[in-house]
């Protein structure tokens, strides 16, 4: 019996699929290899566009399978009876699938007699492991991404105190603005932002608020930007946090603090090494500089996120930086974003893409880390 | 033994999720509905923003869960293991999920002896229909997308034409050129547009060809803009098809026929109709014009997508209207679409976003439809 591997899903949504194909669209499509041999199954929509733009062996059309599995017999043929005329007609027997695959659809295989295995994450170990082109796309997002970033923070530069919070030209600067200013730039170098962080004060305190309002003077102002190029695919992760005015002794130290943490895992991360090991160091160096984690007046408070993820054409992907156990290899493209967060100072976080070396890593990143703009 | 409803998703890709949450995240969390009461299981990370964000009856912290479930035995408890414990507290034997949701999560919820009831879609029905403020959040969208799309229009209009290709200020006008001047426009308006279509000539057959190169003099250019607000979270969906300089007969006629065919949908569209019988007339109409569909020496030509799709926390959502049998009802957003796609002539393909009422439907598009610019 031959071994087929399956994905049915929108490349849109799904890495996998769109790593495994090169093709893009917004629909569910069918993507299955078996003996080595890449299929896609697309619909009339699709087809001649996916015969054109995707990398598979061969484009087959979902009506004429359909069409072909209604003469033997299926009533209603959907995606899952094409699946199936194209497997009996190879012998297919086992399948393999990813974990994310919709259950719906693997009962409905079970139910035609497919062993399907599940496969542990991630389905693509190799996609893991970053070619050069792969790094190279991942270094031209991550330079635009800092270009935009230096007009935000130039623009925060700008600005004027009044009454504890920053304005630019008679008006507040708020988040808002900083924001939008990121992603217009950022568009217009074909890179699609969304949900980018810059917020201040207390709301920085949450990692992921995305901040609103009027941006605080003498705080910290974190900025996360994550674009993702609509040429490449690939993201790009920064995050830098400034402070317009006199930041408090604390927030000096929590910075302090959080470029140590980034300076002890740029020195721990090697291939072979446990991403565990690396996290559990910076806890431990923020507990000695006094900094320690849990919750407090109801409040998760310290560090209390992981301190990196993969990078590529997820935002968030293997591997994971944290507090569970994962081996680093060479090839990985990683964050390191270590942070500190208190209600009575603020949130701090830095954040640079690195890549795992064969004997080391390399930064990635060359945007500055300047916490007071004046 | 008590009942749940479970998903366990991103909301930023699983609109299910944000529907019944309104929290948005870009990692998987647990959503779970126990007699009619909402829960969330949040990380660290997103625990104190759920509690501030979203809109369920209770937010719990799934490390606190996962360290209750090691108490009681569970080694490396996961997200199932904390739903696992969850459930078992509250009497949970039976869980309807999602027909997406993950097979290695439902086999491993079936493994703890759950019985699980894979949904019909629609998981949530009631997301068919839309709530007063649903169609006005679909409406803003549309009018900024209508804005956009005059000021690209605009620009073709002012074009001039140079051995067959459009120009403008000294330099080609290409798809590309459009595309930037539509993201960045509708960027600007805090909506997110990408893969937009700006494509003429023999790309403009390939129904989701995004168009690149100059564009073409005297043939049709489709023009397919689908933004998502980042406000509101819902898309709108317009394509308006313009020619710059002379068209054909042929492309005159195409044009009229995908006109009538819009026409003889906005005619039948009310509650208790089958889209399918929507999709047929069309097909049927273009047929007695001479415009047949299927495959022409080697490429799907004619009408060969379907008429429309439901609209709202996703571009495409239920119901469809095309050759699949599915009734309307009223409350429905669905665009109406209808295309015609020809080697020698190019693509025609004009879409307004319509809301199914009581007696029939309305328009909510208002921007015009005109071919020639000239």
């Amino acid at each position: 019996m031959a071994e087929a591997a399956l994905i049915i899903a929108a490349s849109e949504t799904d890495a996998n699929l769109y790593y495994a194909t090169q093709f893009w669209a917004p629909d569910p499509f069918i993507f299955t290899q078996i003996d080595g041999r890449k299929f896609l199954v697309m619909s009339d929509l699709e087809v001649d566009r996916a015969k054109a733009e995707s990398k598979v062996d061969e484009v087959l059309s979902l009506s004429k399978l359909q069409a072909d599995a209604k003469k033997k017999g299926a009533v209603q043929p959907g995606m899952v009876e094409a699946v199936d005329f194209l497997f009996k007609e190879r012998g297919v027997g086992k399948v393999r699938v990813p974990g994310n695959f919709p259950v719906a659809l693997a009962d409905r295989l079970r139910l035609k007699g497919y062993t399907l295995e599940i496969a542990q994450e991630p389905f693509f170990p190799q996609r893991m492991i970053k070619q050069k082109k792969e790094v190279a796309a991942i270094q031209e997002t991550l330079r635009l991404t800092e270009e935009a970033l230096g007009s935000a923070i130039g623009v925060i530069h700008e600005s004027e105190i009044k009454n504890g919070d920053l304005w630019l030209r008679g008006k507040p600067l708020t988040s808002e603005l900083v924001r939008k200013l990121l992603h217009l730039t950022l568009m217009g170098s074909d890179c699609l932002a969304k949900e980018t962080i810059v917020s201040s004060g207390v709301q920085a305190c949450d990692p992921h608020c995305i901040g609103s309002g009027p941006l605080k003077a003498h705080q910290p102002i974190v900025l996360d930007v994550f674009p993702v190029s609509l040429k490449t695919r690939y993201y790009a992760d920064i995050t830098r946090t400034v402070v317009k005015g006199r930041p408090s002794e604390k927030i000096k130290k929590m910075y302090q603090a959080v470029r140590e943490g980034q300076e002890i895992a740029f020195g721990m991360l090697k291939p072979g090494v446990n991403g565990k090991a690396v996290h559990s160091a910076i806890l431990e160096h923020f507990e000695k500089q006094g900094f320690s984690t849990g919750e407090m007046g109801g409040r998760m408070q310290g560090f209390f996120h992981g301190t990196g993820h993969g990078l590529g054409l997820e935002i968030h992907e293997p591997p994971r930086v944290s507090s569970n156990s994962e081996i680093l290899q060479a090839g990985q493209v990683v964050t390191v974003e270590p942070g500190l967060y208190y209600l009575d100072a603020g949130g701090i976080r830095i954040e640079d893409d690195v890549l795992i070396t064969e004997t080391g890593c390399e930064n990635l990143t060359r945007f500055p880390k300047i916490l007071e703009l004046d």
